[in-house]
């Protein structure tokens, strides 16, 4: 018997845009559309106690309890989730889906075309945090949810929040944004840039078409989630979790096999990640961050949550994140507060960077 | 005519170790080994006017004037080594020299192995930056130079400073790291290794044995220049030079070709450097820079510079160097001053990173 957990799970699916397609921010349109999701807790008689969970870069639908009964297998944010945790699973019915796009059961470059009867790959149309989040929006309607307590997530996941509140405001009640940006910055797409650019350099990739080959770009992938975890972490961190410290070696070996114990860290974490994710789905869930930019079209991003003032908002971030720096929550603070919002805002001081939040690969 | 420069200089080479090899920290040895050096301005009369500059990561020996009279060939570190510059060769004897493991002249993983007859490759030695400074010592030696007024060097460069500092004082009177550590951190082992990865990764890199095939590992080392420049920036310099405008386009094109300027900055920087670079070299050099730990053997940064008290140090960081942290400079400033040198410390307030420092590309 587990205490505070939600217990077995399994993951569901749904499926809209059979009949009239998905149109998406680009101007194409797509369909039938899955969703992967799980749900936690029971929906109340009213249908007034939803929590959105929304995940980052590598997330899945799969965000508390053991999936399938196999106790290896726990949600990436069970730590928050589950009865008498920060998520009550006693009190609120929490749903988390997989974004459109990615490669855990929602529709993206690695499922089936059903105009061809192969993977899309790059044939698959580039979406947006505004898709995703509209998307999501059919996956309540069809659980009759009209309105959600709360939606919380971070660094993608908190887009996927701010994005709720501010084009959705009327189903939102509260909105937790954690270590994220309302829009991302130069130096976000120049890391997101690198990673696509280790992926297209694997000839393996064969410009998406991948699928049906013995091998698979995972040496560019590894070499963009390696990219991905220096920035998950911040200086201190490395400097306290591995210092200058060698892998299973007293002195400098002088050769390229792997000698510190950050290196190996790094090419352990790459190697992990080709075995769990799909390269093309890196590639499209990237780019829908790279193009996340709240402040447009008027230019002020107070003026995009002007139908939001209703919403209350806890605005976190960590000192030492030097990904999504603490002046970007501060500055949507600002405009949210100008927008008339009830805005909470804490900056946890923390020598851990992002890894603060996603120890459980939350990204 | 040409004011405030050295005008047009050739690169010129010295060879040792022909009869006794040069043997390395790591306790190979190496013979022939030829340094790529050039000098500006005069050696006076008592030899006592030598500036040393060291270069970074994939500088050259070619810091000044215009290379074999071609005015686009501007040396690196023009803008301060001239007639009336910082590094004033109207009074001033000034030599740089490219370090052994380079590709620039010096004997490096590229040169052919006179034993072989053919490229070094992966049997090239692993070198350290003690190993870089001992050549530069024997190229002194040559030159009948018994004691340098000053070196000065950033990044990589300000690491064989320290060095020289160190292990030669004797043969030192004064020195200015400029953005640089005393202790390479693991951060900075960590992107060195993600860069290592990258070129891995890439087929064409064959173990180090491409140099006789039709392709190099260019995408590859392509990848990894692209992190590099990166961290070259600060995250404000990149929304100063770059914020989110889109290259040659009014809107989203939703699709994976270079939209953003920020991309198109990278990959021009990424594909520019696989032209003057050797993958191999890369490797070589990254390495020596991660082996970097003044505080070795005793533990004690200040028992390190224990004899250089009669140096006279200008420490130089950058406010806004997230690669090489002004901490690092001022950890390093309380050393020498427990030391008993004499410690100038200044603190540039930029918003530029390293850039700064690197405007032609001193990395």
């Amino acid at each position: 018997m587990h205490h505070y957990t939600v217990g077995n799970v399994t993951t569901e699916y749904f499926t809209f845009a059979e009949d009239e397609p998905f149109c998406l921010e680009s101007g194409a349109s797509i369909g039938p559309v899955t969703l992967a999701y799980e749900t936690y807790g029971q929906l109340n008689a009213d249908r007034s106690n939803t929590i959105l969970i929304s995940h980052a870069l590598s997330g899945s639908a799969h965000a508390a309890g053991f999936l399938d009964g196999d106790v290896e297998k726990v949600g990436w944010w069970d730590d928050c989730i589950g009865p008498g945790k920060a998520f009550d699973t006693n009190r609120f019915f929490v749903i988390c889906s997989n974004v459109v796009g990615s490669c855990y059961g929602s529709t993206g470059p690695a499922s089936v075309d059903a105009t061809t009867g192969k993977p899309f790959g790059l044939s698959f149309p580039v979406v947006t945090v505004g898709d995703m989040v509209r998307a999501q929006e059919k996956l309540l309607d069809y659980l009759g949810i009209d309105r959600i307590l709360c939606v919380a997530g971070g660094s993608m996941g908190g887009m996927q929040v701010l994005e709720w509140a501010a084009h959705h405001p009327a189903r939102v009640r509260a909105a937790i944004p954690i270590a994220t940006t309302a829009v991302h910055s130069p130096m976000l797409i120049a890391f997101s840039e690198v990673g696509r650019q280790a992926i297209y350099a694997d000839p393996a990739w064969n410009h998406g078409a991948y699928y049906d080959k013995p091998n698979k770009p995972d040496a560019g992938l590894a070499v963009a989630r390696m990219v991905g975890h220096i920035t998950y972490l911040s200086e201190e961190s490395m400097h306290l979790k591995f210092g200058r410290r060698l892998q299973g070696m007293e002195k400098y070996g002088y050769e390229f096999e792997t000698e510190f114990e950050i290196e190996s860290y790094l090419k352990y974490n790459g190697l992990k990640f080709t075995r769990r994710f799909d390269a093309n789905s890196y590639l499209y869930v990237t780019k829908a961050m790279d193009y996340f930019d709240l402040t447009q079209p008027t230019g002020s991003l107070a003026a995009t949550f002007a139908d939001a003032s209703h919403v209350k908002f806890l605005v976190v971030s960590f000192t030492s994140d030097w990904l999504y720096p603490s002046y970007h929550s501060k500055r949507l603070v600002s405009a949210l507060t100008a927008a008339g919002a009830d805005v909470t805002y804490l900056d946890v001081k923390s020598s851990w960077g992002m890894m603060h939040f996603c120890w459980r690969s939350i990204r």
